[in-house]
């Protein structure tokens, strides 16, 4: 089968000595996108491995496409035109769960850079200026974190949090039980004590037609103790010009944002020079081993597939979007 | 008794009512440091709570003075004259333990900052900048971690380092297993394969004749995998120009800096301006309630003093030197 592979900016150096391999492993022929490919060159390729929803589009344009299955770059996939994958039958594979650990650790970071002084510090190193007064020194012991999402990422985020001896809560669709959490709430009872009084909210959640604009005025008016507010998760998850109200008539304490609405974020958005905001260019989920990574659940897939045509790991319903 | 309260940039807002606080439970009289006072007054101070080298030697240089112990607002105590403590048989308590959680917090802060992108998202956001680009993106998840110390701090960065999934040795006088580490070794054996393959390597000792300049060209030449070096112990314990050189050849990859010499890191210092140094003001123990925090510690000891003039936390070994 043609294997076609779309670059994007996740494919960080290293990326070449693994696909190397990896066509060693293969009998598949693999194909790097580039812009001289035609349309007789594209209409043979079977699977895309890949994040460019336009040169899927172009494909799945084309009056003999053979394409019949996408494995994503990333573990969140509304990029994509799922709707149109449906009628079309197309299979759709995310890379859920090599993200967690990655995730995870830049989770802490950003909330270690902001009760720690070390954001402070970083900026008045530029200065070479020693200034020990420069910092807010919390610590996370003791805090009660509030975790929306308990996929794979936020269990991670729950699991370290336990280790930093902070109380954790997960919220999900149910309120069942999940790994790293000491308890576990509905997404209904986001008025819940136990969500008001959160000392730090982490947004780890997809998506959806529900979590568009979740984070908003109300949402935001119910906080009791001024949270630290990470999102993790995706940009439009929150309304930006009500977060940055609440960050500033001190409803959110502090924001730790690696995604934005738009993205990237207008240099003239009035987020990036606010003391209390730390902004990450969507990298929390990057790592230098990223692509060896998704290549794993990838082969996986393609042993599977090439048996009878299904996939094993990480498929995508398309109703629900994850 | 009288005691002397020294104040020092450890003591936050917010101390003030701990002192307060503080007043109400005990029947001993406390005095707050200011330059009005007289030999004579100082001669009546009993027991000194504080940090402070100079005012502690001008009391014991009073013909009459009654001062008898000292409990030091920090963990390490090298900036007191111990032998002239020794001579004179004044008590000393540190206020160790209670730097474990904000210190390893800090540590992991300063890690995760340098390998998830963060130092360089915060130098971007000053100038409002997107870059997903800048930063190594590794993991802490899989390296191998050597910790220089495994008394309280140095143990409670094991356990982390075990909840991000590292490997972690810890490292002491005479090999003993400690809390928090896979296994340990003796300092003594610092060419060990297991040291020099490190990829992170953690200062937490105290500053001692021993510890003096440890960390030296021959120490930094030895390591293979040019780890990521962080030092939250005293800045003395490393050679600041060996350090400079072996950032400049690679030997060490990446430094976090709590600690320096001389502190404050003078202006003119290359470290403040190398990529891959990250330079916090010596804060790693500071946090907010931190004044509460060794309080605890002092009153315990307060009430063992009344009974029979003896210690029962935090006794420095003079000799040692903690």
């Amino acid at each position: 089968m043609k294997i076609l592979v779309l670059g994007g900016n996740l494919i960080h150096e290293g990326a070449n000595e693994a696909f190397a391999q990896f066509e060693e492993r293969t009998e598949d022929q693999v194909i790097f996108a580039n812009e001289s490919l035609t349309d007789e060159e594209l209409s043979q390729v079977d699977i895309v491995l890949g994040n460019k929803a336009e040169m899927v589009e172009r494909i799945l344009s084309l009056p003999h496409s053979r394409l019949k299955w996408i494995q994503a770059f990333s573990a969140g996939v509304d990029y994509y035109p799922l709707a149109k994958f449906a009628h079309q039958g197309i299979l759709l594979s995310n890379a859920s769960g090599i993200h967690a650990e990655p995730i995870a650790e830049t989770v802490f970071g950003i909330m270690l850079s902001q009760m720690r002084g070390i954001k402070e510090a970083v900026l008045n190193q530029a200065d070479s200026k020693w200034d020990p007064s420069a910092g807010k020194f919390t610590l996370l012991s003791g805090k009660k974190m509030v975790v929306f999402g308990t996929g794979h990422i936020g269990s991670r985020i729950g699991e370290l949090g336990q280790a930093f001896k902070m109380e954790t809560i997960g919220i999900n669709h149910s309120g069942h039980a999940a790994a790293g959490f000491n308890s576990t709430l509905p997404i209904s009872e986001a008025a819940d004590p136990a969500i008001v009084q959160a000392d730090v909210i982490v947004n780890a959640l997809p998506l959806t037609k529900e979590t568009k604009g979740f984070y908003d005025q109300k949402f935001f008016a119910k906080l009791k103790r001024s949270p630290l507010f990470v999102n993790i998760g995706r940009g439009p998850s929150v309304v930006t010009a009500d977060l940055i109200s609440a960050l500033e008539n001190g409803q959110v304490g502090e924001a730790g944002l690696d995604v934005a609405d738009p993205e990237p974020l207008p240099a003239d958005s009035p987020l990036w020079q606010m003391p209390n905001v730390l902004i990450t260019p969507h990298v929390s989920g990057s790592y230098s081993n990223y692509v060896e990574g998704v290549l794993e659940i990838f082969e996986e897939n393609l042993r599977q597939y090439h048996q009878d045509g299904t996939l094993v790991r990480n498929e995508v319903d398309l109703q629900k979007g994850y």
